[in-house]
């Protein structure tokens, strides 16, 4: 919702228009997604969500950020890295060490120990630095052809085309498989937006294992794209690396050990015990499940296209355009 | 700094390449700010500054959030009545209500009470919406040309006009007098980057005084351009916001009073009295003192060049090109 007046936050059913007229209204972001069919959705694989849970905060509150793993062909050497990691409990244990705002936060540990009080941390045989590979050529047959899966028959939705393609990054954005992605000079790749994760890694582009990640937590860094492995997003709970303090150490390390942000567990989805009503194993909920709009559907298609020109009742002046950033996913939890 | 491993960002030391080899190093935004010259810097004028003073937060640390305010031609008469009511010491005892993440913060208090629980709160004498008008004719003398300050002689910086051409949003942006502007059909306005602030309203454009602001504190909300009052910036304390919780109450609002961000106090810098050491009057700080990099420098033009051609060590692909909102005019505090 827009930045609108307190009153009329906290009384949206004042503003609801009437039924006769509400027929009438301009759809918004919401009002598509509300009235897309369920068979445009597309369930997340459990083995492509990567559950995170934090110490709870200082009030005692849980804090769980879901993360959906890059599919293929992009960054797949570090999603599997990724995976090894979850099976080996190797971030247990570890912490969020560095929050910046309006750029990252960062958790994992060094696989190195000494002088800066690191704890030691060897890595799973196996998990090495792939070869930096961080775009795909163009012309891949898994690959959709420029606009993907925005090429559609429906004449009002042409203006699509247009909104994506001004990209100041590349030569072209466009979604596949419900990731925003971009192109140019015969290559693709995923983009860095809010809360994408990705690799960190050293000066040398082969130095990042998945070990060390981060999520985007402000404007999106697309100088980032191409320099290092994007290898999911957040799709639940960003709030609680969001609005973690800001290290004030170099860099916007925490500055003590004290302040580190301990990971309780990191799993797959897929490792987690089905849900279970028997009071045996005590009402287990189960592995989250999420599913996305696919980016293949009409109701998509005209969600970019209302984001990009909003004609509701707040709007006067439509933008024009959106950035491939500014369009989101739509992802929800699947309710049993 | 790019997301480097958690060794490397903590011991940096270990990472700077030797003095000979140091001069070769191509620049980084930051060496770029750290080599301009002292008269390339702007002071902020006191009465520009607004200093909102959060209660402490649970730890007993202070919370200040320092906004400079859009200066002319751009939403004056919403500044105008910031300014008004920060002197009636209006925003005093009012509360950041609202927080969304990814989109705004957002304080101050209705004009209305009653149901919603909310105190009635009568808005100082002369303090009335202004007409909607958030764009400005690009013809007025006091603008620019269409590429404004970034029109430069040196042709190593021609790339610079292709960069912030390329626009989703609108036919041009540039930065001038500090900030950053975009163009289309023949108008300038002011654009929502992360830490604008902006006049909340309600449906009709005519309804916002400036009593209710928002900061943005995730990725640039551009399509919120044109449609509503930029009127200035966080330019120190914006983790205060951006690390609020998030509300659950509808539309993000606070779901009780008990959670809302209590607001000591906000203040003009112009108001506030002068530095004193003298034990008579407590050894006051001051009004905070702030400078930006003027637009118009050459190092302003190189920022923005290397911002959008990463070419030191981390980067191996440079982007070739730059958001507007993704550029962040440097700004630092003034040391007496």
């Amino acid at each position: 919702m827009p930045p609108m007046k307190r009153l009329a936050l906290a009384l949206p059913l004042m503003l609801a228009a009437p039924a006769a007229a509400q027929e009438a209204e301009p759809p918004t972001p919401a009002s598509i997604v509300a009235a897309s069919r369920a068979d445009e959705w597309v369930a997340i694989a459990p083995e492509d969500l990567l559950v995170m849970d934090l110490a709870p905060d200082a009030a005692g509150h849980s804090r769980r950020v879901v993360i959906q793993l890059m599919p293929a062909p992009f960054s797949q050497p570090w999603v599997e890295n990724i995976r090894t990691l979850a099976r080996a409990r190797w971030w247990d244990g570890t912490q969020v060490y560095r929050v910046v705002d309006n750029w990252v936060a960062q958790w994992g540990a060094g696989e190195d120990g000494g002088e800066a009080g690191f704890v030691e941390h060897p890595l799973p045989e196996g998990v090495v630095s792939p070869v930096a590979d961080y775009t795909s050529p163009m012309d891949d047959p898994i690959y959709p052809p420029l606009k993907g899966d925005l090429i559609l028959d429906a004449p009002e939705l042409s203006r699509l085309e247009a909104d994506l393609h001004d990209d100041v990054y590349a030569q072209g954005t466009y979604f596949h498989d419900g990731w925003p992605l971009a192109t140019d000079l015969g290559r693709v790749w995923p983009v860095h937006c809010y809360a994408s994760v990705g690799v960190a890694r050293d000066l040398a582009p082969d130095t990042g294992t998945g070990a060390e990640l981060y999520a985007v937590i402000g404007h999106a860094p697309r100088q980032l794209d191409r320099n290092i492995a994007v290898v999911g997003r957040v799709i639940a709970g960003i709030e609680h690396l969001s609005t973690l303090p800001r290290g004030t150490a170099e860099a916007g390390v925490y500055a003590t050990r004290a302040e580190d942000v301990p990971i309780v567990s990191v799993r797959l989805g897929s490792e987690m015990a089905p849900a279970s009503s028997s009071e045996a194993v005590g009402g287990r909920e189960g592995p989250p499940r999420f599913e996305y709009l696919g980016t293949n559907s009409e109701s998509f298609a005209r969600y970019v296209q209302v984001r990009a020109n909003r004609s509701d009742a707040f709007y006067t002046v439509p933008a024009g355009g959106v950035d491939v950033c500014n369009v989101q996913v739509p992802i929800r939890p699947v309710t049993p």
